[in-house]
């Protein structure tokens, strides 16, 4: 049997734009000779739509279409994810559904069962479980058909369990010949790994072999890599779709034999191209073409602009300097040469005189009190409202440019430093952004030495700056100033903030650790301390396992004794 | 059996401050004779502690804490409500639990069974559902004991049903004595009356005595109102707490009678309470005293100072003006006599320098172009700036002053009016605003006609100055400037709003209501087009059935075909 993987970008709501997009790859899939297509989970109407899902209409419209598709199977099986409503009387209204058509008839309907509520997921809050397997015979072959988490809850893979039942040993005591996942199972850096081996534990488990189909695209925080993938009864990979992008992969998997297209080759450039199709479709399906971004000439900002720059072309990036008095020139000449590396237009407007008179308009009801943190946050904010009238008056999305350490920490200004339409890389912990900047720049020697086409618009030999990497970090906020004056170095900072924020440490684990009890304590509090900064901040690009944003929900005000 | 309806309000986080207050108030009912005591869902952690769930460590001392209050219930009956751990090997790693104790042991323990997840509610996210019902006898009568979503889903009140089971039919077939629910639910503004008429229709329904026992408090977003109630057989009220504050009231099952204690008397006077209690508890749990409003002389910003000087004291405001060229003389008149009937201090900081400054920095870039929205945003920034900049030199926090109205359909500048530690009026649209300063003006006057001691500080007749209520809604950015320039009048708009947010209806529905069709289209697209904006909003105080922020959730980058 030959099956397409249709590893689509669904626009979240747009039931027709995804519909044709499904059509246009069933046509396509027809040409090829493909007996089957699989899409990802919930392709009709983009995963997740949240609340849009309140709005009975437009549930109405997605299964209006969901026929519409249905109908047009002739010749070729279908499988596609959309939502169905639940007829029963009590219970949540809908069902993450999956659809089996073929000859312009649904074959079988399939309800997901496990639904997952944690972190990003609120499945709970929408759908009802199904509680039946589905199973079908489809051109000799007995297919089983899962969901998403549905496969997610192997007993000798997990330690610990979140549900009760396992829809996959059901269906596999039905013996079927192979076993179908479509998700929507967003990236993060490290479950691209686990997610294989746990495909793989189940494979060799059951001897069946395994197709997954999961959704590509950025939508909002969540960053959806794609990477469909098949594997024999060995658990061999017999194909796999590239990763970050819409892709088509054939598999015969009678004959165990399919395309392999090429994917991220390392955890670090998954996290680079995570963010390249991170800010491209939340820029362009936000409707926005162009984008502005402040250049400090620190490694923050520097990084944002490289991203912004390789995601959407130079022609498409501003990059604007905001210099004060405690600017140094070294920081203007390195923005300066960035925004030349990266052949972006390149603006600098002082904010030094309306600091100054913003300062006078204060004098009489600060006069006596000494300058402090708040004249640090008037110039942020002061930068913050050039940025925000660049965009007003052209039309660009202005990219905050804040690392995960410092949002983490606090060491930010609301509505200064923070403010922007997406903090690109708010979920990216400094040491990491490091690792970032080298990447971008070994990548770019390297396709400047092999005359390769470069991925952005670059003829230097490093499109970052050395500077602008070997400098300590500072927010150029008072004279002298350095981050490591406020905060631990980075490198004891960061594995504090995994332990605290991603593990879900306490104290006395951290402590364990290796790190010192008052400094764990230290940046706990700030931590604590500065939720109410980050219940305002930016939609962020969610690459690791706990983002800030939407999967971690702090209330503000509350007390802990430690 | 002599009841003591416990409305306690916690600290969320704050074991042990709560148990503290726990275990004073079983003293308190010792001293009053008391037979049993009951506390609210979740006092001991108090409600939401959303992701602070997720510590293990302070799951483990919410434990160790309850297990001290067991050891404190001689001579008295206790039930309170607490997490426990689920030793299950699957499902969710706790319950939403409660213990009755006596005379140092734990008698039983409880598991909700229905776990709301929906709007702000997200207890599938964590919890795993009990499946038993709780029957105990205690000193001769057979209660039995649920908590809050238990008994909201009967199939004669209810048309739609959110859940299978009715686990309140369950216990029911015990015959108890009579029914205990002990709760964590959050007031708006129709919700008090749905509550009481649930309870009456339950009770009506088994003719079984009924007591209710409401947490009381602000948590963030979320007003919990208390009114603790007890009904008997026939579903007559016997004992009722006061709203919006902590209170014990006496019941005597048996004998049905009790105290009942005075409550708000009309909806907006509900309302009005809330958000006295909202603000209280929000400044004060997160540790700020003071706060700082900036007053433009228009009814929203008007209505904030006079709801904070009354939650707060008028020692503990201060109010702002920030006139530029556009501000007319009435508006700093008619903010300084506010500010002088609310005896709170005042402040005239003009933003015309700074904004002449900005521009003048901005001109090379914006040569050419006409003046436009970015010039308005510019001075709503600059304020902002000057705002958090008060807050940060003296420690106040920014209350912002927008109305519902105006986020609903992003008529708001984002870093501008919206910056603000707490968004007080966000959730009360425009003409509610209209009937709560009319509210606090005639109690206002009708106090000072009684020669009684007065809510806030004020001498004269009316707290808000007739002009303020009387003149044209104006954003004062521009020359000439009319909110009905952009917007419909708040008595249209409001309607839609409120279909559109509130009831979930699509366009057509809203159409049949009465309104043309091109201005629904209108309205819709503005909602839909500022969901950024929202996101990035301060937290506002609930008071609608739906607010925006955690209990409505939309993508930000989506299409939607109408």
């Amino acid at each position: 049997m030959k099956i397409l993987l249709s590893q689509i970008n669904p626009f979240i709501g747009d039931i027709e734009g995804n519909s044709k997009k499904i059509l246009d790859n069933i046509n396509n899939a027809k040409k090829l000779g493909a007996d089957l297509i699989i899409f990802p989970e919930m392709s009709l109407i983009g995963y997740p739509p949240l609340d849009l899902l309140e709005k009975k209409w437009l549930i109405d419209k997605n299964i209006k279409f969901a026929n519409e598709i249905v109908s047009q199977t002739k010749g070729i099986g279908v499988i596609f994810g959309y939502v169905d409503k639940n007829p029963g009387k009590a219970g949540k209204k809908l069902f993450n559904a999956a659809i089996f058509a073929h000859n312009g008839k649904i074959i079988r309907k399939y309800y997901k069962q496990l639904l997952p509520t944690y972190d990003v997921f609120d499945e709970r809050r929408y759908f009802e479980p199904g509680n039946k397997s589905c199973i079908f015979k489809f051109k000799g072959q007995t297919i089983a058909l899962t969901i998403c988490e549905d496969v997610w809850n192997d007993k000798d893979f997990w330690k610990e369990r979140i549900y009760e039942k396992d829809p996959l040993e059901e269906m596999a005591q039905f013996n079927p010949d192979f076993i179908i996942n479509i998700s929507a199972s967003p990236f993060t850096i490290d479950k691209t790994k686990i997610k294989e081996e746990m495909f793989k534990t189940i494979v060799k488990k059951y001897k069946i072999p395994f197709i997954s189909v999961n959704q590509v695209g950025g939508n909002d925080s969540l960053i959806f890599d794609g990477r469909s993938i098949a594997f024999d009864k060995n658990a061999r990979i017999i194909a796999r779709a590239s990763d970050f992008k819409e892709d088509n992969v054939l598999v015969d998997i009678e004959k165990g034999k399919g395309d392999i297209h090429p994917i991220s080759k390392s955890k670090i450039e998954s996290v680079y191209n995570a963010l390249l199709l991170g800010i491209r479709d939340y820029v362009t399906k936000c409707g926005f073409k162009k984008v502005v971004v402040g250049l400090s000439g620190g490694i923050d900002s520097s990084l944002t602009a490289v991203l912004a720059v390789n995601s959407l072309g130079s022609e498409n990036v501003l990059g604007v300097s905001m210099p004060s008095e405690y600017t140094s020139k070294s920081s203007i000449d390195d923005a300066k040469q960035l925004a030349q590396n990266l052949k972006i237009k390149f603006e600098i407007i002082p904010i030094t005189p309306t600091f100054h008179t913003l300062k006078e308009e204060l004098q009489n009801l600060f006069k006596g009190l000494k300058e402090n943190i708040t004249e640090e946050n008037l110039q942020a904010r002061i930068r913050s409202n050039i940025l925000m009238a660049i965009s007003n008056k052209f039309g660009y999305l202005v990219l905050s440019t804040g690392n995960k350490s410092e949002l983490a920490t606090g060491y930010c200004t609301l509505y200064g430093d923070m403010s922007g339409g997406l903090a690109v890389i708010s979920d990216v912990p400094k040491t990491m952004v490091y690792e970032l900047a080298n990447y971008i720049n070994n990548v770019t020697r390297a396709l400047a030495r092999k005359n390769l086409r470069q991925p952005c618009h670059v003829t230097s030999r490093k499109i970052i700056p050395i500077n602008v990497i070997k400098k300590a970090p500072t927010a150029e906020l008072k004279p002298n100033q350095k981050d490591s004056d406020t905060l631990p170095e980075y490198e004891i900072l960061d594995p504090i903030l995994k332990a605290y924020i991603e593990d879900q440490k306490g104290i006395d684990e951290i402590v364990k650790m290796g790190f010192e009890k008052n400094l764990v304590k230290k940046v706990i509090n700030m931590v604590d301390k500065s939720e109410y900064k980050r219940q305002q901040a930016a939609p962020t690009l969610k690459v690791t396992s706990k983002a800030f944003g939407f999967g971690r929900r702090m209330p503000i005000a509350y007390k802990i004794n430690y």
